[in-house]
This record gives structure tokens, C-alpha cells and sequence, in this order.
């Protein structure tokens, strides 16, 4: 399945979206590539695998080709074991607000500490409400991939 | 689908083996990474797509860990768009010798004039035919992977 994802990015300033949460997931996952222009990621999601390509961003940040595939969680194993060094581990928290789906990210590991939201969007400049816990945007800022917090944990900031 | 691949590969001395060739396909690819240790390929084959990932050969260049699944032409065409620079182009013959296939590629573009055929094996040790038409080996030889080629074309040598 490939799609263009529009999407924006934010910090979190408190856990407070964890009362809010409709459910919550382990995630681990590694890069076959972290280049932003041809990232590909495996991903073990609960008890989900998956494989997926991202293309560069548009200027603004928001948007990226993407293309993904559901695989099982044994090959997504064996493929991890290909990735780079730095394998990212989180819980994501899925929190509905209005007609949108915040997910919410709590990384583990080296990057423990850092907390990001994003919301998927229809277009560019739809609107969303921003709950009292979304902090500064950080759409587009490239040290917020995850493909570079593999490369760059948020503990050697 | 996931497996170790155990193959050799040998230079082609003649065109001979197209009078024993039993289908030839025209095979369009790129790299969306091209690192031995971590290849992931986007293959357009004929009418088909597929990509495949592919680990770290062993010491003695015979086999690698190959998981392959296949996807549309339409998406292989969207990935191969955001594959690294130097796409390949080839046209794959296969010549059934004994109760082998040997894959003969016909390379065009950057890497025409470079004819290589791979005969893949159950064992590394296993025996098989070799027509009159093989040449040197070259299993193992990193300049000769398809990645490789991709980087630095036969025409540069």
C-alpha cells in the first residue's frame, strides 16, 4: 500500500495524553537504510510486522511518499537483525481528539526522555485541535526522524 | 519469503548459451540500499515486481540470507523512483543444464558488454554441469553484485 502521509510533528510537554490513551503498543524497530530520501524501516508492531519505504519530505516537512507492507513478525525478526546499529524501542499511545488520532510515542532506550505526537492529516492545512499536552512543532526537523534517532539517540543531544 | 541463498557465479565466455536458453525476460532494477550487508532491491521482472533484501555473504561468497516478497509493477515503479542513482537494466536468459537452471544476465546500459551466470545450489559443495560457454568465477567477487554494478558499471572499469 503506498499513499502520500501528511503529517505533523510535536513535542509533549506532560504524560497527561496517557489519560486519554485508547490503547498502547510496544514498537521496535530498526532501518535498513536511514537515509531521509530512501528510508526503509522494519517494524514489529505489538504482534505485527511490517516493512516500510519513506521517500524525501516536501519542503514544508509535511509530507512524504510512503509505502508499507504487512510481514510477518518472524521475518520482521530476521530483518532487524540485517538493520543498522541502533534499534529504536516505544510505546505508542494512540489518543483520539476530535475527528483526529494523536499518536503519541514514549521512546525507550537511548532515547528515553523524549516523547513525540503526530497527527496524520488529509491535506496540508487542515485544521486540528491541539490538546493541552502538544508542545513546540518539530515537523520536518530531520534529528526528529526516527530513521536519524537511530543514528543520533536523543541522549547524546 | 525468507531463505539462505547458496549460489555461484562465473563470467560467460560466448553467446552460446542462448541456443539453450529457455526464456529470456527483461529485468529493470534499483537500490533503495546498495551496502553488501543490508541490500534492498526493487525488481522490475517481465510483468512482475519484487523486493528482496539480502544479508552479508559468508567467507566464501556463496550464500546470503535472501528474503523476498513480491509486489504490483505500479509499485515497484514508485520505489524504483526513489532508489539510488544508477538503475540497471538487463535481460535475464534460463539455460537448464542437467537438473540445474543457470540465470544468464545480458547487462545493457552502463554495463554493457558484462554477461554473468549465477547457478543456484542446494549445498555449497553440491556438483553441476558446466557448459562450454562458463568462464572464470567470480562467487564472492563484490564488483560483480548487481548493488556494485549499480555504483560503479562495468563501462567504468
Amino acid at each position: 500500500m503506498e499513499h502520500l502521509e501528511i503529517e505533523r510533528k510535536f513535542l509533549v510537554k506532560t504524560e497527561a495524553f496517557k489519560q486519554q490513551a485508547i490503547s498502547q503498543t510496544r514498537i521496535v524497530q530498526g532501518f535498513l537504510n536511514t537515509d531521509p530520501e530512501r528510508t526503509v524501516r522494519v517494524r514489529i508492531k505489538g504482534e505485527r510486522g511490517f516493512l516500510t519505504v519513506k521517500g524525501a519530505s516536501n519542503e514544508s516537512g509535511t509530507t512524504r511518499f510512503e509505502w508499507e507492507t504487512e510481514i510477518s513478525v518472524a521475518e520482521a525478526a530476521n530483518l532487524i537483525d540485517l538493520c543498522e546499529a541502533g534499534i529504536l524501542e516505544k510505546v505508542r499511545f494512540e489518543v483520539p481528539l476530535g475527528k483526529h488520532m494523536f499518536e503519541v510515542d514514549e521512546f525507550l532506550g537511548e532515547n528515553k526522555g523524549l516523547l513525540l505526537a503526530e497527527v496524520e492529516l488529509t491535506h496540508e492545512d487542515e485544521r486540528f485541535e491541539r490538546p493541552d499536552w502538544l508542545g513546540q512543532e518539530v515537523t520536518g526537523q530531520v534529528q526528529y526522524y526516527n530513521s536519524q534517532l537511530s543514528i543520533k539517540p536523543f541522549k547524546e543531544w
